[in-house]
């Protein structure tokens, strides 16, 4: 195991069970935040996986108290080293390698969230096959918070999760949802106890460890098509993020993220 | 505001917060029922808000006991001074303006669904971005029971909203639903006792008013794209609704809606 | 009556109100599985239902305890008198006649889901427009537990009923979900007590047998072009099924079901 | 045979060669136009050689000089026994029907257009699989000549034939293309000399019917997907055709067509 | 006429017939390219026309030698007094409004393709709902050429006109298409003589104008769901182009064109 | 590039321009058939040319007097080592890789098609981005002739090539098509004599290497959307294929290609 999963220092795995295969994000004092490594190691890790002679299931959690709190704004697209058109080009092809990555994956993949699970790190939870939530687990998009259009998977999938309507409650206000509103609202397969959720995670991906493993990973398949015809939809979000990413909006938002102050925006609006 | 607004006069105008503009749908003594002049407001009010520099969002709810009751029976096309052709003509656009009207709004619309809200009026109350009902309100479709097609609003989202087996129950029956169910059932956003209605819809308002102005319309931009991949099956509802005024069967449902008698339908059918 | 459903033995039919057919699945001894013979008549049935001008709905409901269990052993197409591409033809066509068929009854369909449904039984109880279960009834897909693609009918719906998270996890698990369960999670539009089950089903269809003919089908006609736009993913599901009954896993699981034991896959997977 | 086609007598039938079933629109003193009773045999003429064992592949053409003058004035839907509801959905259901029965037959079918294609005559011509012209055959639409959308199948497949360029040119003027034009612009699939159809026509018909047969057809119903998809754009069409023939600028132009002069349209347009 | 367009100053109008408006791009000094206030009143003017009792068709071509030599350099969103968000979410703007502003009109809408095309100039051209070329005419989409996504128009119609493979080979290399070529290709609807262009496209504009109002819109309408169908791919198109504009890439090529140099671009790509 | 291309050897590989790479498929002693190996190795390629740093754009060709002739029949998943549902799913997975791997590829692919192309060669040959034909070189399908749905890539791209008319002609009969006829038709880029093909493909990729490397590989993307989003109709060919492969029609049509004999099908078709 040491070989297949060297390079991904970022998160740790075991084998809890035959074939099922544990991934833990690994950055519990950050609140395993992603900075540019920690976000390239899960897009990448999926087809690492699907490699995996001994892994024909995968489970994705956070070490600690939290899932993942999603990027850390280093990692953000806003300004630096490269100039605009490639910050974007770069930062668009990895949102969307992530996301699709999940959707591509051939394996099933059950995403325990253990505890906060924010932007990327919903992403991640949410685009899990079966996502099992901690009752009290925090779930926030947090994208228009920092001022940018909601373009890592909200798009792709949310309709087909919960609805149009609590879609658009909990994506432009972005009001937090415990795991227990999410299961309610249908935004995650399960709600347990968080005493109860690791062994709920490792008992489903235990049952499909067992089950028949060609069937199974066509029915994912078939199911996320109805997914893929949304990737227009997605990538469009995506792209919109981007050019947000370069201006004072999302500049005047992340100050007054960081410093819990009010933000103030330019008065005029082109869109 | 009085020029901005000054042409309509079915609906009140008030600012109750900075950015926030209110749009009360004025007629309590009928219901808040829409002529075909309210109607005709309701298509146009979206792109006066979109032009006016002070509103960032918009709160749209109902004078007195009611939401909105809809279409009243003399604005329906039954026939008159237009033709056939014309009749289905003007109100085909008449009611794919007033959906689209709302959908390609740049601005965020937030219902506050005080009282019931049937036909036209359900079709406001649903499409705002984000719908907040009093828990008691009353929602009905309410095509059927007067013999047309569901064409106003309920083909472009409502399996996007609560699914396709509470849509076709509600829609086929026209049973009420009630906020509380409705929300429920994930077709509003949110479900609060009546006397809470106004305060947390002006509170959502203030919560999308402060946050990034680009960042929020994109969001309801690039999410609208899933009901726009829906226009043509939303046009068709409206179509079919047209054809169907123009014959016995609606002819006869008005008439058992008016007399609260039974319906008595021509014995063949053709579809 | 004798004349029009002569040619349907698994199949009763009796007129319990004005304009209202109920249609009960006839095997009560094999809770109400489908032989080929039994199959091919749920295909054939809406359209004799169209035809019939004493019938404005119908109801489908399962003799005895049970709604219907599904296809049986004998009828799957696991080889036998034809070679593989013909009964991979024959069985993809039936699996679509099914659904497709249901899809694109002119005539509403209400299911009384009296008991389990499972595999082409489910298919059948949540095709119909308006599906209502017993609290108590178990649902089933069941198709990754004999080991092949959930083909029948889930891909065309579930992610527009309960949405993506949910179907995936009851249809990756094959976990039973009660009608009480499949109620709140929006699969099913009602779920009422057994006692109640049929009279509630009277209800509802006699409900619909007095509205407005034309304006209750070309509603149900126009919400169901959600469903004829994921004809092509539905057949995928019902291709890549075919696929999987010719081979060993399906065999190794169809095996455990039934000798109860634990099934053993071929230890490489090419998916 | 007489029995199996016995009932449609606008239609003549020979055997050309093995598993090739000709089928002749047969009212060569009216240019082959279709009374009601002709549509509806062309409507269900399709499953009807589905059904036949001798037949794999069929040939559609037109006896005499004509291929099909389309419907005649006397079975156009612009009132009469049925009120405008009913014979609304009558002729939107005929519609849908011709074109849709040649879309989901299982076997392909050939189309040799002998002469003028016109209105449904066309919708035949260009829906068959294979389409081979006449080089001098003429074919319109003439829809908006008599005041209506075209709505018969242009909306279906002439974008993904000849272009949207092409497309509207020739529907929004009804200007003639020659079959050695369409050709050319890729709406049919060969342009022969008029001397040579009907040998061509049998030629590609004898290749197909030596083909594996399950490999033919599922290739066509593969393809035709690519059509299906746009059936609520189809379906929008004719629903509108349906509300143009009730109003009084089909009536002019009809008139006028009828006439040879000039119609005169209302002032004013509500759409 | 003078109030109704007296705010279009860059364009002219004229009546050559009844209910026929002509529109020309006026700026024949400069091969009509647009700057801001051109591009803007190219999304404004189609709403003006079908607000026209007197118009029902237009014809839109150009002063002098070209048709419309697109976006000039100034008008591009390369930076300036606005930040980046904000000039991007301007300009999708722009180039969206323009281009469904065409696609929406409910009035048919003629172009006479008297000289180049390129860029919005191009769009212009062919998102007519019938497109007339000079033989001799050049065509060019261009954004490449300048280092940008083509974002104008080509991804919502050009798949839909000349198919993928040439579509992408004149997009890719912004080789020159004829007017010839073009409707070789069925790119545009005609090609005619340079000296029988401006009669060819009245004579076109006078005969939908003499047909009925109602079905010419209607079959309008109905064909542009093919284009709406894709309006997600077209906002990504434009979305992409607004982030190359920020960039390096596109001010060398912009550099070198004006220079008549070899770009250099960066060594890195990171799309 | 020994390394980087060191485990491709049924291709060669040479560097003709400054960034461009051009890619022979190497066994012309075989008309460039492909094994296992060779079909392999051409899902596997575009991957690595988007890791290669040198390679802004590619070339394939074959060597010889062939493109490609398709995937030998020793290859094709007639049953042998593996079961029915492995080898259907591995065939499915890899048709499926090469047509998506070429459509997901970053960097624009050109083809020379310098002779015959068949099957998964005519696969590549039109799935590159711009594709040049020699005037001469044959074009065939040739899914049909060995008795199997036209799985390979048709489906998901011939209908926004030349047409739905055009495409059924060649995919249901299998006749040849020349380069000049394919140009003719729209379905490749462009044709020129033999002579000249590989300067026009170098020419043309020197073009393509010298442009803005992120406006071309974004424009690229954007344009695939519209095959994206047919994948699900694509994998349904695909599936199709498979089945078919299992059964006597294609055992009888590949014997009948092998031995230039007259194939006898099966009587009874069950599609």
């Amino acid at each position: 195991m040491v070989d297949r999963y060297a390079s991904f220092d970022r998160l740790a795995f075991d084998r809890p069970a035959p074939h099922v295969l544990r991934v833990t994000i690994n950055r519990p004092e950050k609140m395993n935040a992603l900075d540019a490594e920690g976000h390239d190691q899960l897009e990448r890790v999926w087809a690492a996986i699907d490699a995996d002679p001994e892994a024909r299931v995968s489970i994705i959690t956070g070490a600690g108290k939290a899932f993942c709190a999603g990027g850390d704004f280093a990692s953000m697209p806003i300004g630096g080293a490269l100039d605009p058109n490639q910050e974007g080009a770069r930062s668009f092809r990895s949102a969307t390698n992530l996301v699709m990555g999940m959707v591509n994956a051939s394996k099933p993949i059950v995403s325990a969230i253990n505890g906060p699970a924010v932007g990327a790190g919903l992403a991640v939870a949410l685009l899990a096959d079966i996502s099992i939530a901690a009752k009290q687990a925090k779930l926030i998009d947090g994208h228009v918070r920092i001022g940018v259009t909601a373009g890592d998977h909200a798009a792709l999938i949310w309709p087909l999760l919960c609805g149009m309507a609590k879609a658009k409650y909990y994506l432009l206000t972005n009001e937090t949802m415990t795991g227990e509103e999410a299961e309610r609202n249908n935004l995650v397969s399960l709600a347990v106890d968080a005493a109860d959720l690791q062994a709920k995670a490792l008992e489903v991906a235990e049952k499909l460890a067992s089950s028949a493993p060609t069937a199974v990973r066509m029915t994912k398949y078939v199911l996320n098509h109805w997914l893929r015809q949304q990737q227009a939809v997605f990538d469009l979000s995506a792209a919109l993020e981007m050019i947000n990413f370069q201006g004072a909006e999302s500049r005047a938002a992340i100050k007054a993220v960081s410093e819990k102050s009010t933000p103030e925006f330019p008065d005029k609006t082109y869109f």
